[in-house]
């Protein structure tokens, strides 16, 4: 039995991972942490009884045990008890927290050996270089829940990593992948929220629709493979079949193709260097029929650009970056800002914000702090 | 430096494949051998200065020495000297030899522990278990040059045998992909001879039109990776950009993608494990723009139904359809039988000769004969 333990369980990447281990029987789940779905987060604690749950704050705590008066668990909340999840003992950690709050739990992961299966990019984006450092020095291990990157990690298993020419992220392109520039001056929320290819959480839907995701994977990939920025590409590819691609140096391109389902990545996370067989529909490409590819546009997608730019700056900027987008989304979501105001706000924090190479997770977390109150600065604004 | 021996130097595999060493500078080439192209065997015996020459037969011996009066070499003649070429000490033994003339040498390469980089599938098709065995007792191995194959090998690398739910090859559906069947009752020489896709010799154009190339590289795989008939699938994909699919217990497929163009898979057979770099132009997706897939058809493609059945048949069977297609293909490109005939020919031989295990190569040889003589006698009734 290999011990696992699931940060953001009540998420849309914790759900689907409780439920790929209901299928693979030789994990035990150690440890549970939530934000404020108690309701949710109890059912799952009944049927996994882990030893250690973590929620966000002391009313959930007290909500939880009042659902839950026998049960032995310890309760932890809050960052610290995030943090407390990821370093109790287990053989595997997935990260499935949402934004920056990913950061002290994947160093606590890589930091006593463990791996990290890694649903969370925003930690890679702010603090890739401490993680990666904490993770070599403890002999630790990441492996990518991103479908993206679950690809990667795939197809660049055909090489060795100093034959790779290049990595190509596919990307849907999201709803507005054809959308004039004019129109996407009055996209909606809801508008925003129909991604053509994935049922995902709210954060990453918007993300994908303003191809900031496809720009935070490209600085994730960076990190995760440790190829240079001006080796990674990014290609429109509206059927999400192809998870993306890598290039060798003899021309051939090896591709990992399947269908739109995060539990294959989740579960491959989980298994390797195994694979094991999947309950869920396979792909017929005979009936999809035809794969379409294009080159991204960088004008009508400005994430895009300011991501790959904050990505090659390096420093604090994809910290910045990622911590100003974080507020900007949330703001759009609550309607409080224009979609074509998302990409303005990050542009400005990332101008105002000085860039310098963090020493510390401290140096990052002050960034990041920084960014989000002048972000909020500009969204007040409107 | 390391040796390497080119049987078919003067076909469209063995030209690429001196194209490919002239730029890789690590390999000696050894040996050559070809059939009657004196002139050009001649070129390439003074540019690469091999210690033994194969040609087709006395007339080819004294032409080449005549061409060449003052050079130190052996010449050796016929089957015999392909045999002679294949046993010669090399690290490498590039097996483009048409037909089932290649598996003498074949069997010569693996039975001395040697790379055999296998341009030439007519081999594995009709003695596939006997080279086989030969290559475990003696410790060789073999490398794919077929497109689909090297795109196989390289696919395999991403999961462990038993993690392979299936092979999917993909076909071009060559010429005729489209054409109504009575409208195939007409095909000319010309017609066939057109490959939408691929620059090849003249036999294996054909068996691209009939779609028999694709039953035999079913045959192939089915050897080579060691996966059984029922875990092989054709899917046609008429761009010829993703060469093949492997397909894996977790749902996901890993594909090879590349620009049409041998020299890729010849490069790969005889660098493997490692990749060098490629002068030749690199796939760009975005200028593809779009790949479609399609189930095959074995009601218009009667060869591909042909070769699957002889597979699962084994015994003799892939080698008796092997010979009476070579017979039936010359004698369509000869202009004898029309284009629909040749099915026709395959099947009636198939009927014809008994299906049995075959103890030895003579027992392959054999049927191989025997085959040819009756399909000979199809083919002369028109």
């Amino acid at each position: 039995m290999k011990r696992i333990a699931i940060l953001g369980s009540t998420g849309t990447i914790g759900v689907q991972a409780l439920e790929v281990l209901s299928h693979l029987d030789t994990y035990e789940v150690v440890a549970l942490a939530a934000g404020r779905n108690v309701e949710r987060l109890a059912e799952q604690v009944r049927r996994y009884r882990p030893q250690v749950v973590g929620v966000a704050d002391e009313a959930a705590r007290r909500a939880l045990r009042e659902l839950l008066p026998g049960e032995r668990m310890d309760i932890v909340v809050g960052d610290e008890g995030l943090v407390a999840c990821a370093a109790y003992p287990s053989d595997i950690v997935l990260n499935a927290v949402v934004g920056a709050r990913g950061i002290l739990p994947a160093l606590a992961t890589v930091g006593r050996g463990a791996r990290l299966a890694l649903a969370n990019k925003e930690c890679l984006v702010a603090a890739g270089d401490l993680i990666l450092r904490a993770m070599r020095d403890a002999g630790g291990e990441m492996v990518p829940v991103d479908s993206e990157h679950c690809a990667l990690h795939q197809c660049l298993r055909s090489g060795q990593p100093e034959e790779v020419l290049r990595l190509v992220l596919t990307a849907s392109g999201g709803p507005f992948r054809s959308w004039p520039k004019d129109r996407m001056a009055e996209v909606t929320v809801r508008d925003a929220l129909r991604h053509p290819n994935w049922n995902m959480g709210q954060k990453i839907t918007i993300d994908s629709a303003t191809m900031m995701n496809k720009g935070l994977e490209v600085i994730e990939a960076h990190h995760l493979f440790g190829v240079p920025y001006d080796k990674i590409a990014v290609l429109v590819h509206p059927e999400s079949i192809v998870h993306s691609m890598a290039e060798f140096v003899d021309g051939s391109m090896v591709a990992q193709l399947a269908t739109a389902d995060m539990r294959l990545p989740i579960q491959y996370a989980i298994t390797y260097p195994e694979r094991s067989p999947a309950p869920w529909p396979r792909l017929n490409l005979a009936s999809v029929g035809a794969l379409h590819f294009e080159e991204p546009d960088f004008d009508r997608f400005p994430c895009l650009r300011l991501a790959m730019e904050a990505g090659r700056a390096g420093g604090l900027a994809p910290c910045v970056l990622n911590a100003a987008n974080e507020v900007a989304v949330e703001a759009f979501l609550r309607e409080q800002i224009p979609f074509l105001r998302i990409p303005e706000v990050v542009e400005a924090v990332l101008e105002r914000v000085p860039n310098e190479v963090p020493q510390s997770v401290e140096d990052v977390l002050r960034a990041d702090g920084q960014a989000r109150r002048l972000a909020e600065l500009y969204v007040a604004k409107g």
